[in-house]
């Protein structure tokens, strides 16, 4: 079934404005959450709408944060979300990020007690409507093993980089630093397909294309699947991330991070407040003038997409497909599996709200 | 053989003072080198010092360089290296990063006009004397392809990033953004063995294990190594190492940087000045108070290490393993290949400086 972004906004604005979001908070949530719909990244948009109630149901989502900067100097924050969604949040943090940046050349905000935030790319892409480079993280569930690790110690935990040009679109990286994101592996086992050898292990630590071995103790890989290509490299990302998002604001990291589901417990005692992200902004001037860093764009992004490729394919520069996508949906509309729908009727008829 | 880490520091300065480098920066290059030695990171240490020296004889080094901030804001500033050593160039950009940070939480500094900075982890590193947290990029002869490329764009793109803790040792994470480095073609292709499926390309853009197709046409991956393991994030980390290094500076990018063996031709005309580096520093307490960062951290990589391993291995933290290389080392010696202590000599030879 396919509706439109208007349709799906105005549900889940709805949906947020009843469990208790004010107008402003319920449309700024439901504009990120449908932003990865439309950007084809299916996994973390309105399929995830009863996720976040059923946090808020577990009394682990404040539907009214009073957010607040605990900690600042001229270029970084600390922003304490009070146990809001990472979907306001964030954008809230990026906002103070893009301030500080006009101010002193680069802005970073680090932001603890928070939830699950959406897409990273959304987060980033802010930036760019104020002519600057944005950059977005956070840390997640663990459910990804270490190099050479049985134990879940990290997220999936997402990078991305939005930097404008001039005449070309702008170049948007966004990715999970793991081989594949976590949704993948639903559509999988869904569909009782194998997983191809590489994204994930068993409980023992094995390579296996199981998709339902992470529900048995198995764990997704870091980007490079194994240590020979690479996966030390991967966890080191991962880590990063963890500790950017959580060890500088005072958020939980590692094992630690409340899992995005409500059923599965928290682990205690916390070391340190909700789940964790960091949000970044670059002026466009920090380093050589405005005009002249867009136009070296241009070319990066011009040259980069007439690479030789190989027989059939072409060289994509980063942002290029969730572009594509999104210019389809818009005409088109969001095409939503018949499983995702029936939640989301549920949900509606839970809150009496009308589902388009 | 084995040498003392204090004779090659030796031999290596004198060779850089012989091509007309002050004292001063002949002790900070050779420092910088043989620091690669130490720490295990054999191919970017001693054995390059002859290409160092034939870059200098294409007139693509400058031995006496003047280096300028060319642009700047509170938190930012470009330096033009003005063709000098990244040896030298880099560590006088993380020094102007860590006063940048002193005033205003963090600093950030890309350059452009520079060469070849010998491993990204040392100039990372250098932030924690100052308490404070590194970063440090850099681009690199292009000899990477692109997802779905036959043509080489990027180089292996290192990033680095120095954090303290307070009992533990810091956390160092230092890796190329490919699936190996370089340098572990050259050992294979030496020993005649055959590279694992997923480290390099033919000239058509296929999977291949023989570690001479990178002389023929072929190329080395992104991490991930192809699209099902998620190499297209790999070139997402590639390129923006690129741009950060080369398109917010003014450097050259992609396929113009500069190769780093002189008798590769230089792609004309160029697009910026020389090769580009990236460093941040960032203040302990630009987020939270610092005590309670390193707590923390010494609390992450505590977790971390404890975690459950597989069979026989154990999980690591960022920057053990070259560690434990250089407290080796540093104690019995740093051995050097035939091969190089021959390139050695030829040099000690020419510029009558006597080889320990």
């Amino acid at each position: 079934m396919t509706f439109s972004s208007q349709q799906l906004l105005a549900f889940t604005k709805a949906i947020f404005v009843k469990i208790g979001f004010s107008e402003k908070d319920a449309t700024l949530a439901s504009k990120v959450l449908i932003s990865a719909d439309l950007r084809g990244v299916d996994s973390h948009g309105i399929a995830r709408l009863a996720g976040y109630i059923d946090l808020w149901k577990a009394k682990r989502l404040n539907p009214t944060p009073h957010l607040q900067v605990v900690h600042e100097t001229p270029s970084t924050a600390t922003l304490d979300g009070d146990a809001g969604v990472g979907l306001v949040v964030a954008p809230q943090a990026m906002t103070i990020a893009i301030e500080k940046a006009r101010q002193v050349g680069t802005g970073w905000v680090a932001v603890k007690n928070s939830n699950h935030f959406g897409i990273a790319g959304y987060h980033a892409m802010m930036a760019l409507e104020d002519d600057m480079i944005g950059i977005a993280m956070t840390n997640a569930s663990p459910i990804v093993a270490p190099t050479f690790a049985i134990d879940k110690m990290l997220g999936t935990n997402p990078i991305a980089v939005a930097i404008p040009a001039l005449e070309q679109p702008p170049f948007v990286a966004d990715f999970a630093t793991t081989t594949v994101a976590n949704g993948k592996f639903e559509i999988l086992e869904r569909q009782g397909k194998e997983a191809p050898l590489g994204w994930l292990q068993d409980e023992k630590g094995q390579p296996t294309s199981d998709p339902t071995a992470r529900k048995r103790g198995g764990a997704l890989l870091p980007l490079g699947s194994d240590r020979t290509h690479g996966s030390h490299k991967g966890y080191c990302l991962g880590a990063l991330v963890d500790i950017f998002t959580a060890v500088f604001s005072g958020a939980n990291y590692g094992p630690w991070v409340p899992p995005f589901v409500s059923y599965l417990p928290l682990v205690e005692p916390p070391v340190g407040e909700g789940i964790g992200h960091f949000l970044g902004a670059i002026r466009l001037d920090a380093f050589r003038p405005a005009e002249e860093l867009k136009k070296h764009m241009d070319q990066w992004i011009t040259r980069f997409r007439q690479a030789k490729a190989t027989e059939g394919q072409q060289v994509l520069v980063p942002g290029d497909p969730e572009r594509a996508t999104e210019a389809i949906r818009r005409e088109e509309g969001i095409p939503l599996m018949e499983s995702v729908v029936e939640k989301l009727q549920l949900l509606a008829q839970e809150f009496k709200v009308s589902w388009p």
